[in-house]
Order: structure tokens, then sequence, then C-alpha cells
């Protein structure tokens, strides 16, 4: 017990959508409006002449379904030295932790980007990392899967390996106000009517001047004989910025777009927010985000009941309590 | 982790079943049969001003199978103070812990007043629940959640809205040797045949006389276009005894009954049990119930194996460790 | 919380299989190559009198996919005194513990025993077991259970009971340099066809010289009327050593066997390895088997891609963490 820290969030609260032409307006307690509900169990070994050795198992939960199985949040072994870090398992995407931490929003509640802004992967399987050391703010981050999806396949000789190899690097300078990245990711996978592949490139800032912190992202992801779009690419944008308000508060707004360069479907998002600390663990917080777009909503709340609904507003009420 | 306790039940014993026309007797290894065993993650941050936030998220387990997952039993927030608690999330019903904790086998094993006596819902999603500060005894509560079995749908226009309303009021007075409460049940739900509904009432009451505690329950659930009863009214009583034997132990009786106004079915259960405390933490127990019904039994283990098979004579010989 | 310990493992390492007539040879990041990957919880509450009761519930993870539910390795309850132990629940094998502690390779690795010398059963379901005290290094383990594989059924009258029945004895001595024990296992289940039975007898040593420690293991399966094999016998044996290798490494080696009397399968396997701690909790492997079978190979990692793929020759290179 003593090597194992538990840890966790618990996020509930209201989530409303209306604006659809095929759906009746919703409104639901949902659970993971601001941060996904999860608890995790985490620890780390001292292994002598600067090494270490960690683990992390993060468990996601449904808390108003009362729903939780697996870790797919996060479960690897990682080995930590002057080298950097090594870890193996299934693992956070570079791209979801620093597309997030850009976003005035921090990836949460209706009012996130990636409401409209695309990630290619959030966390994948059997993922080998590499984190460098910091120099002096600079780090960077490779990761390789051979299936980031499932477990690796046993191939019939002569079949196509359908596997989603997917490779990833990130470099990122964090120092002081400033937060600037670029990522890149390339996923492939073998289909009968030939290989699949897609490549994103992303670019990404954040200038904290103390009044505001202003943000922006801009990302590209090409599209090679995929499934649903084909050859094309898709172009994608976000501005925002927070702005503190007195101790305990934080305001912030973001515009998000999105666009393909043949395909006739576009997105835009403008959300606003107000995040209010009760306490370093606990706050409140109340988003509204309107959309006009043919890339439909991404859910943010139990149940993907935006995907597919075309609502065009949305509204969270909720807590968020760290333990 | 200073942040979390971790607490549970593992309650496992032999329960035998016996006098179906249709089945063998059954014996088996059952988990939790006076209580169901479970393994909790629970939280309390002091948040300053009277106000605290504190978290539950509880597991169900069936020891004997190795089974276990997600937090069905409980998983809600909840914030404290001068006015009461609110709690957001999969809950217990009022119903739920009244009932069981009016009946002398206090809802466990197959001497549970549910054999016979039906409770409208033991625990619901999607749950606001507000409980009064307690005003020398007396309590309230009020629950009510949009959809009490399932994540919230987005309905289609023009389509009917099935997801099960309910709404719950209990209160309750609790001082010294006397706990009397009242129950009330409202679920509502549309269907292609209209609406359905079902309003249950319920009353009881324990008293602790010290050599002997006496306890009574009556009920009644009014159903209006149900799937299964039609228009009908179900109405259902327990009488009840417990006996404190020596230091450590306690015995148990009691007896249920339930019919239906307009349906022929009707159940009678008679029910013993002793319960033996090894410590605080630890108890023995023996029971025994045998029932001349044509409602089916309700099963307190692992493995719905009672309901619809007819059993007329239980038995169960266990131990129940708390931690 | 002061009554529960958290332990586990995180185990996750490079599975490389090849050699196959039909399969492309596979290379994959596994969790559990060496010791399946879990995490468990337990407590332990001395009742006074010499007497305890003590529980675990461990659950298994794949920590490359981030799976993990129930707690399909261990869930039992146990009463501890001068007359031994009883444990209620899902619990591991005699033969499992055994196997594995006799084996070099410890169970573990792709050069476990276990790849050709099958085992009747590892863990089973709703298990009544007994194990005597300690006599000078000797004890006795006795297990039963009405149904090893599933919850016990209702049986419908006049229907063959198809439940797994399992009867287990286990004696064993260990004292100092020497291990030696012997298994039976009885299984036993009705089916339409007549009852279907095995009894599986096993007899295995080690010794440690200290520059080397040497085991064996002999076992013989008896079908009868069995679904696969009918009528049948399967005998199996494996010889094997490890040698310390400095302070901190081990190098193992093993020749296993397996032979049905009437049906025309057999298997080889030979494998070598090397562990290697970097603390007590700690440590890295490298294993590798070739196998010339009919029998098919068992699986150590994520995934059963090894069961009836035919894979000749597996390679792992991994690290175990304890926690």
């Amino acid at each position: 017990q003593s090597n194992v820290t538990i840890y966790g969030v618990v996020d509930i609260g209201v989530d409303h959508r209306s604006g659809s032409d095929t759906y009746d307006s919703r409104t639901a307690l949902d659970s993971g409006l601001q941060s996904g509900s999860r608890i995790g169990f985490r620890g780390v070994e001292d292994l002598g002449n600067g090494l270490k050795a960690s683990f992390v198992l993060e468990q996601s939960i449904k808390a108003d379904l009362g729903e939780g199985s697996g870790y797919t949040r996060q479960s690897f072994l990682a080995l930590s030295g002057g080298f950097g870090t090594v870890a193996l398992g299934r693992q956070e995407t570079p791209q979801h932790r620093f597309v997030d931490a850009i976003d005035p929003f921090g990836g949460g509640t209706v009012g996130q980007a990636n409401g409209v802004y695309a990630k290619t992967a959030d966390r994948l399987n059997n993922v080998f990392a590499y984190v460098t050391p910091d120099f002096g703010g600079f780090s960077l981050t490779a990761a390789y899967t051979l299936n980031g999806t499932a477990d690796e396949s046993a191939i019939t000789k002569g079949q196509p390996d359908t596997d989603l190899e997917v490779f990833a690097l990130h470099p990122v300078y964090k120092n002081g106000p400033l937060h600037v990245g670029l990522n890149y990711i390339h996923t492939e996978a073998e289909a009968a009517t030939g290989d699949r592949e897609s490549d994103t490139w992303e670019l990404g800032a954040a200038y904290d001047f103390g009044a505001v912190r202003l943000s922006a992202l801009y990302g590209e992801i090409d599209y090679d004989n995929d499934a649903n779009y084909g050859d094309d690419t898709r172009k994608q944008w976000m501005v925002g910025a927070s702005v503190p308000v007195g101790s305990a508060g934080k305001f912030a707004v973001s515009y998000v777009t999105a666009e393909f360069d043949d395909l006739d479907r576009e997105g835009k998002q403008i959300a606003v927010g107000y995040f209010h600390d009760l306490s370093k663990r606990t706050n409140l917080y109340v988003a509204y985000a309107k959309r006009s777009d043919e890339i439909l909503f991404k859910t943010s709340g139990s149940g993907a009941v935006d995907n597919g609904t075309g609502y065009e507003k949305g509204f969270n009420l909720g807590i968020r309590h760290k333990f």
C-alpha cells in the first residue's frame, strides 16, 4: 500500500443540447463534462543510480451511470533516468496532451476545441514511448505502436496486416509564460483496397500575459485512401483566450474552425465558459458553445449523444472534484 | 491516497434452495448472501465555511465467481453544508435504505423481506438528490432522475421518450429506539401504447424495546398501463422482530405477504435467522425461509437462480467480513 | 484504508513468435509475459483466540491494452487458526501453484512448462478449500467445488447436471532446499452422452544445490468420455534447472514433453531464459523457446494468438514491476 497512490476525478453536471433538425433537445446529468471521471493507481520505485520504475493504471468512470471497467485511460510501465523516460503500454498521445494544454477550455466541457478540431488519437494501445530529459524547457516525445486500437493480430499468410501502426513525434518548449509545440502523427494500415495512411501536422502556442492567456492552434490531416474521406486534407484551427477573474475564477473563450480541401463539409464553433475554484481540488464550471457546421460535434459527456445528432447548441453546468 | 478510503464487504456462504416443481434442488457457494460483496473508494474534502465535497465509488463483487465491474452500487459526488446535502450520480434509493433498515434481516439472506415484498428500485442512474439537515431526528430526502435505468436518450422528434423518469420523497424520523418513515415513489415513461406510470406508497416503523425490536412495513404499488401488470395495485406488508442473544448474537424472524387487487397472484414468506458477531467487522449467519406464493422469490445470492424457478424453501449459512 | 493493502504486478515486454505454416510471424508488445499483470486488494483481521479473517480480491490486467475487469485471478474469504485455513471463493488450484513453483521459469515467459505441460485448471470458481497447518514442512491442501467454471446452475428436473465438479488434493513437503509434492485432481460433469470425468496425477520435485536448482515433474491425465479426447491418457514430463548468475541474475533451462496413449499427437519444448533483478521488486527478463509438436502451444501474453496458430518459436524480452 505504501507503494501505491490512489487518485482520480469525479466530475458531474448538467449537459443540455439543442438545435438539431432530427432530435428533440436533450437534458441530462452527465459524467466527465470538464474532465473525464476516473480512478487511478500509480507508484514509483527508486532503483538506485538515478533510475526509477513507475506505473500508472487509470480507469475511466461514468459517475452518472455507475460504469467503469478496464484501465482504458492509461496503463503503462515506465523506466526513467538521466536518459529520459521509456514507457510501455496503453498511453495518451502527445497530441492529446498538447491540444488540451493549448485549448483555453483544457479539452473539457462543451466548449472544448475538440468539438470541431479533430484529434487523430487520444490514446493508443501497445505504445513504445520515449521522452527526452528536459533541456531548459525543451523536450521531445517519440511514440510508436504496432497496433494502436487492439491487440497485435496474428496475420494469416498472404492477408493484409490491418493493424493500425502509428508513429508520433512531439517537440515542445515550455518556459515561463510560453508554451509552443509541434505534433506529427503518421498512421498506417493495410487494407484489401491498398494501404491506408494519414499524416497529421500541428503547430500550437500559448502565451500567458498575466491579465490574459492567448492561444492558437493550426493543424492539417492528410488522408490517403481513408475509409471515410478517401484522399483529402482536413485543415483546422483554433484561437482562444482565458482571463483570470479574481483569485479563484477563470473566463475562457475560443473560436474553432475546420474544413476539407475536397469534401464540401466545414464546421465553426464559438464557445465561452467560466471556471470557479472552491478549493485546489474542487471547482464549478459553466460553458456554452454554438456551432454551425456539417462536421458533427463530438460529445464530451457520457453517451455519444452528439455524434450524428446534429445538435447546434450545448450548455454545461457542473462540478469537478479531484482526489 | 490520503484523500481516499478503501472499504468493502466480502460475504460468502452456502445457499440451498428446494421445493420447486420444475427444478432440482440447488446447493451453491454464493456471494453476498447477507450483504452484497463490494469494494468501495470514498473521500471527503473540507472546502471551508462548513462546506464539504465528497464522493463514493462502490463496485459490486461476486466473490464466488471473481466477478465485479463498474460502480453499479453507487457512484456520486456530493456537496454538504448547513443547507443539507446535494448528491449527483448513481445512487441508492431512499426506499432501498429504509426498507432494509426496517427489515429485521436488514435486507439480507434468504430471509429478507424483499423475497416477497417488492421494492420499486434499489438504485437509479442520473439522480439529483437532496437531503435536509437533521432536525432533531427528522429529515427529508427528495430525489429526481430523468432516466433511472440508463443514460438519458437523444429522442428522435415525434417519438415517445421511453426514459424512466423517477421522483422519490422520503420523510423519516429516527430518534433513540424509534425509526419511522414514509416513502413515495413516482415512475413514468412514454410508450407507443401511452404513458406508463407507477406510484408507490410505503409506511414503516421499528421500535427497539431492548429485549426485542419490533418492526412493520405496509406498502402499495399502483401500476398504470404497466408492461407486466396493466392497471393493477400490489399491496404488501411485513411484520418482524429481532432479539439480541448474549452480547454477540441476534435472532430474527419475519412474516411477509403480498397480493394484487386484480391479478390472481399472492405470496407469503416466513423466515428465521441468526447472526453471530465474531468481531465488529466479521459475523456468521444462518437463515431459513419458506414461502407459498405465486409471486416468485427474488434471489439474494449470485445468479438469479430463484427468479422463475419456483423454489419454495431456502437456507443460508455463511460469513460476512467488512473491511 | 488501514484494513486494506493494495498490491500488484505490471509486466510488459516484446513477444515474438514465428515458424507457423499458416501465420506470418507476430511481434507484439504484450502484458504479463513473465507474471500476469494484476492489481489486488487484501486485508487481515485478528479475531482473537488465534483466529484470523482475511480476504483477497485480485484483478487480471492487460497493461498493453488497458484491459482489466472482475477479480478473476482470485476472490475469496478465509478463516485461519490453529486448525489451519478454510478459504471460500474463486481460488488458484494447488496444481497451478505447485507446477509453477517447480518450473524453473516459474510458470512465466514463453519458456514456461505450461507451453506443452497441460494444467487441468489454474483457477476455479466456488471453491471450498482447506489447508492444514504446516507440520515441519509438510502440509496438505484439499479443495472442492460444485462448479469450477461458472455459477452453480439450477438444473431442470430430469436434465443432466453439466456443472463441472472438481476435487483436488495436494500433499507437499517444503524444507530448506527440497520442495516435493503430489497432485491429484478429479473432474466430473454430466452430459447427454454420459458422465465425463478426468483424473490427474502429478509428482514433482525440486532441489536447490546452491550452484544449481534441479527440478522435475511427471504427470498423467486420464480422460473418460472427454469432449475432445474421448477415453485417452496424456502423459507429460518436464526436467529443468536454474543457475544463479552473480547476485542479481538467474539462468533457466527446461525440456518438456507430452504425448497421448492413443491419439497421435505429441509435443516437445526446449526453453532457455535469463532473469535479472534491478531491485527486489523489479526485474528484466529474456526467454526463448522452440517446440516441435502437434499439441499446440499455449500463449503466455495478451491475446491467445498462439493457440491454434502453430508458432514453433517464441522470444520474450521484457520488464516486470511488483508493487
